[in-house]
């Protein structure tokens, strides 16, 4: 069989060229019961085509009364063509580490799909290290494949690192539609080691290279290859509303602070942000901010991260995956070249790595559901029982970073939800991992404090003044019969908020 | 003023001897209202006698109508002569950032004692930062003073370079009880600094040095020195019990199970260990197991972990403090020379580092208050509200290390309190950073399992067997109708358990 490289052009080792298939093809190599290490984070750089064959193979098979089902595991969240339309024909058994796809997420929900939400940066040591079992296939977009046999990563790296070492085969695709210039942005670091032979991680500065701009794989291992042209998933970037830009405004107000104290630099110290209307506000509001020649070390480049480098506030960017809008993909790919000197992306293992995270002091700036009132923050689970993503990345930059940063809006749910209530209905990071909450009403600096000294800041600066009468009276009442002062709580209704919404639509009793 | 130093001699430095005064002259120099740092870990290379005068002059002041407090940082826990004494007088504001203490405890649960509990890696950081505040004073105890004015560590190191490094003033104790062969075992790490200015910390391997076996001051910054000659904590050691020795045997199976299946080394990886009895039955376990040429990268080094030293199963051993019993202290400190070889103690920011424990790939076993169905785990609050002790440094390994693992016995309170409940009553190790659980019926390993996964093994492993009905119970309401199913509860009764114990005595409904 020979091959001519497609419209992409994209395949110059003749090796891998010979192994050109199509997805159904690709799809059949998948045995059901399958554990399958995908690409893909925040909608970007996932595979395109074989999800959506292996999909159509599963429902088939489905219907015929055969009972087919894979273990899937990626970098983080993917988009239709991944997780829902694995999700829709019901083939997935367990799904890890993280996703925010609204047919996975029902399905995770009903109770008919196992999930397993793990720290970002845990995820390739824990497949390495043996602990999630064998991995059987990897299914891999790259951007393309040099005449030596490299792989150009995609736009997003995630675990395709650990997925292409561990997996017994592996599927490729090929995707035309991402830049070419895409080559040499990336930081593929291969020195990892399972302990005892570990060694420090050598990044000192957000922008520093220690690694390789190709994934590397044996051509023997790769069964498949298929070619696509296919954008990411790339949702519509929303402007900052009011509220997100009214907590924008606290954070920088209370960066501003910071620096006059001289507890941060001039120029901050590296930005980690999640997504999200509220992170894109924040970094609008660094747009007009004073400070200049700021880094970022953080997971996912957004819109907002992408305005900062244009406008030269941020010289510097490292992550493991894009998450534009389809504008400023456009853009982007447009001119992919004159950003490779200022934007790295590296493994999540890398990106997300707690000794890293804490060398560089990253301040963590994560969105919540909802945060108690002694500092104790809900990121994954609706009324305790009901998963909405996952914790990503969120822990691996709260913990070690210097500061870490939650935000939301004081309610949900048009007012019938209160951010703040009495107490978190699952906790992701504990009170030891929280130091600044924010809401459209205002910031609680909670360094240093007592869980009664939080009491007072996150009620008086956070809370929607609607729900601080009750907050306050739950407060007193549990300092008048707690079983202890420390933690003052009345665990007979410490969780009756949710209940209360659960029962009749809303949080409040008025 | 002249000095001839005293019985103990260790004051070698003349500058430092002139500073020489009485501990009630020391304490004198301590104003009300300071914020002072205290040395101490584990009972360990606390100040015997500067505190206990302090908690004499707020006693006479309080009792003269006029109100004194002091905030109180420390390393970790002390001794009745520092936190107990203070306590006692009410003359601690805000305390941080553990502690064990009866009195002190019941200070902070009455609500009359602030306390902050925060991860042993983050203090010195948090100090340096400065978002803990201006650090008044540093009361230090060392075991000598050199001749070139170099401070010789105690039984612990803890805080102290900080306090030190951050202290407007400093006050030594000087303690001869101490053996003089504690010079050179200890490793102060100078290499620490603010970002964006942090390096790797370059330690490899758990006996590494890379850094002073000395503290340092200037002299200048001293106000005071007392010499004392006074023992540590040294809290009795109990035989393991027979609910002890079934949790090691269940933890030592599953680490030759580890083995067997090629995710350790047959030398383990290095141990981490908290105190108490559970800890001290698996490292009697050790003793008798098959493994060779182990290491320790810890906290502190207890009489289990002297005994495998001794016997020659550990090779190394880093830790911050002793916590020995009368009898190991004495056998220690008659041959204190003999150890410095095999034991190395570093600040407590180095021996908990986020780096250095995920390099080196530490097994994490801590104890646990409880668990519940899902793999959360409450550390430190009795019912939700009353403090215990504190997170320590659980957090630091549980979440950095190779394997985390809990255990408890599988009852408290003569069997009216179970371990595993339907829903924790406060969180310090969030269902993500949990790997193993283990009670004296069995052991849990949740690596890369769902939450509904999970409670099947944790009931079915874990639970005493009176309360396993009533969880089993819980758990399939739950799946009736809890409002999701990824992680199922029945919010109106997930803490129910609490509350009951809290009404009748006991969790048990028969």
């Amino acid at each position: 069989m020979t091959h001519t490289p497609g419209p992409g052009g994209r395949i110059h080792d003749p090796a891998f060229a010979r192994r050109v298939v199509s997805a159904e093809e690709a799809a059949a190599m998948i045995p059901g019961g399958a554990t399958v290490g995908m690409s893909g984070f925040t909608g970007a750089g996932h595979p395109k085509v074989v999800p959506g064959a292996l999909a159509r193979r599963i429902s088939a098979a489905n219907a015929a009364g055969e009972r087919v089902r894979v273990n899937v595991w990626t970098g983080a969240s993917t988009a239709p063509e991944l997780d829902g339309v694995l999700a829709e024909a019901d083939g997935i058994n367990l799904r890890l580490p993280y996703q925010s796809d609204p047919v996975t997420r029902a399905r995770i929900n009903d109770g008919s799909m196992e999930y397993t939400d793990i720290h970002l940066s845990h995820v390739a040591q824990m497949a390495w290290e043996g602990f999630l079992g064998p991995l059987d296939v990897a299914v891999v977009e790259v951007s393309g494949i040099t005449e030596d046999g490299l792989l150009i990563p995609s736009s997003s790296v995630g675990n395709n690192k650990t997925w292409l070492d561990r997996a017994e085969k592996v599927i490729l695709e090929v995707n035309s539609w991402q830049p070419p210039e895409l080559e040499g942005m990336h930081d593929v670091y291969y020195g990892t080691a399972l302990p005892p032979n570990r060694k420090p991680v050598r990044i000192l500065h957000p922008g520093d290279r220690i690694g390789s701009p190709y994934l590397s794989c044996p051509v023997d291992k790769v069964v498949a290859v298929v070619e696509t042209h296919a954008p990411d998933r790339n949702a519509p970037f929303k402007e900052p509303d009011d509220v997100s830009a009214r907590i924008a405004g606290h954070v920088l107000d209370f960066l501003a602070a910071e620096v006059r104290h001289g507890r941060l630099p001039q120029n901050l110290l590296p930005l980690q942000s999640g997504v999200g209307n509220i992170a894109n506000a924040v970094l609008a509001g660094l747009e007009d901010g004073p400070f200049e020649g700021m880094t970022a070390y953080t997971e996912v480049i957004q819109d907002g991260m992408l305005r900062l480098v244009d406008s030269g506030r941020l010289e510097t960017v490292s992550a493991t995956a894009f998450s534009l809008s389809p504008d400023a993909a456009e853009r982007f790919n447009a001119r992919a070249g004159e950003y490779r000197d200022r934007i790295v992306l590296r493994p999540q293992e890398i990106s997300n790595h707690p000794e890293v995270v804490r060398r560089l002091g990253c301040l963590a700036m994560n969105g919540m559901i909802e945060a108690d009132i002694h500092g104790n923050i809900n990121s994954t689970h609706v009324m305790g029982s009901r998963i909405q993503n996952g914790i990503g990345g969120s822990g691996d930059f709260a913990r070690n970073g210097y500061i870490s940063f939650f935000l939301s809006p004081s309610t949900a749910k048009g007012g019938a939800i209160s951010s703040i209530v009495p107490m978190v209905s699952h906790v992701d990071h504990t009170e030891h991992d929280v130091d600044v909450i924010v809401t459209e009403y205002g910031l609680a600096d909670l360094r240093g404090l007592s869980p009664k000294q939080r009491v007072r800041r996150i009620i008086d600066n956070c809370a929607h003044p609607d729900f601080r009468p009750a907050l306050e009276d739950y407060h007193r009442r549990a300092m008048a019969s707690s079983y202890g002062l420390h933690t003052p709580h009345l665990l007979g209704e410490a969780l009756s908020w949710h209940t209360r919404y659960l029962e009749t639509g809303t949080m409040r009793t008025d």
